[in-house]
């Protein structure tokens, strides 16, 4: 498995796979991997020739007074895992080789990048369009793999890479989850063993309302105090940031769940902020 | 020579082109071809394998009350000429399959957009960036071809390119005169005889300041005035939007011409805007 430092090396390597006819399955992450990134090497891996990861913490997706600093980093782990699974190549560039002094330009997707998590952390969505835009340059994937956790952010990538015309076909994969149905994240790894117990009820409430939406479509407003409630009684140490049925497309926010809908929340514990979400059909 | 109205054409054809291992020089335009458009595609068929044209007049690149509406077009004229001059590929689409409905993703290349042309054009450079990405991620290049008669264009277009990691050298061709120095242009078209007879005093005041600088290297301003004053003497129905001496790398203004400089300036004749520059090393 290559594990390369600089955009010369991982372009060196895409370069002479495509050279040989061969596709190329891209999973972007920021390390920190876990059963949820491996479920994307070996979507990648079913779709592909050739899997490529890269592994960098990106600074432009952090706001200020958030978790760039804890975020947590583990690259010899990460990279036996990638070696279980067969990953190709895994690009591990540092601050200086992706953001040299100097840069000017600057992406934003409007709309999208202010709804949902938008709105609590300002400047992400930019940050992660933009990272993505300079890898999808980088690697040159035929297809990018990202996990459904991070709804609004598949979104984000979607419109960016249509409206830029990136030649790259958009995966997004199931969202991967403990046996207590928590969704699978670096961050759990923070919550305290009290939080830990109270987490899956996030999942939880996201599953009373897709059966409650699936059972007799009731208005947004009802199963978000549904919701509420029930987090109120398992999770009481959570501060809710937001609950939000939105249609699934574009992530306005809508009153009846007649269509698809899709239903979101983020909810903190202690500093640790845990979103997940549920997309209930028609 | 293909001549290709949707996406899904040219990248076809530019991929098997990449596919047989041959390198594809891009050369994006406007259309109104010139001999100016010409000598691009020659640098490109002497420096790659094959050459790719786009012709697309770009809406977003054209402010309120410009001349969008009256830019020249002439695609049987531009196909000729482009089938003439060696031209593999040209890509002509219109603006709904350049940008289709619901697009949100917004490029700016901060500071680089509000010199020169800048102040007097807002928008103006973003809307180059934007489509220049497109093209990029459409045809693929191996190399670009941009004239320098637009050094602006260039700059924000390498910024772009290198901060977004772009796969794409950048290469800048020199401007093509007519026999008396006056750039040549698609908007020439639109000079009255009078304002025709005037117009080569543009390349005239940027000569001028040429020799000074190569002479004494005079301060910026004085020699801001010896043009003002060229220009007023010969081609007094020109309307001086800027005259700046800048840097060539970032085009903040200098005020000692000791190193390397460029000198720009931009001048009305009636409604048609011209633009030229002299870049004098150090």
């Amino acid at each position: 498995m290559l594990v390369a430092k600089t955009i010369e090396e991982i372009r060196q390597f895409a370069c002479s796979s495509h050279r040989e006819g061969k596709t190329i399955g891209f999973v972007p992450t920021m390390g920190a991997l876990h059963e949820g990134h491996v479920s994307l090497f070996e979507a990648a891996a079913a779709a592909c020739d050739l899997v490529i990861v890269s592994i960098f913490v990106n600074l432009t997706q952090f706001g200020e007074g958030e978790d760039f600093a804890q975020y947590p980093r583990n690259l010899p782990g990460d990279l036996a895992l990638c070696r279980e699974h067969g990953v190709c190549a895994v690009f591990t560039p540092d601050e200086e080789e992706m953001y040299p002094p100097g840069r000017l330009t600057e992406m934003t997707v409007r709309e999208l990048d202010s709804r949902l998590c938008g709105r609590s952390r300002p400047g992400h969505f930019a940050g992660v369009a933009t990272v993505v835009a300079k890898l999808f340059n980088i690697v040159g994937p035929d297809k990018a793999f990202f996990g459904a956790k991070d709804y609004q952010q598949t979104v984000v990538v979607r419109r960016m890479a249509a409206d830029l015309n990136f030649p790259v076909e958009i995966i997004v994969c199931p969202t991967a989850r403990h046996s207590d149905g928590l969704a699978v994240s670096s961050r759990n790894i923070y919550l305290s063993p009290e939080h830990r117990k109270q987490a899956p009820s996030v999942h939880g409430a996201l599953e009373l309302a897709a059966q409650l939406i699936r059972r007799r479509r009731p208005p947004a407003e009802e199963i978000v105090s549904i919701m509420r409630e029930h987090l109120a009684n398992h999770a009481p140490q959570g501060a809710i940031d937001y609950i939000q049925i939105v249609d699934p497309k574009d992530l306005t926010d809508i009153r009846t769940t007649k269509r698809a809908v899709l239903v979101a929340l983020a909810v903190k514990f202690g500093t640790t902020r845990l979103i997940d979400n549920v997309l209930v059909g028609p």
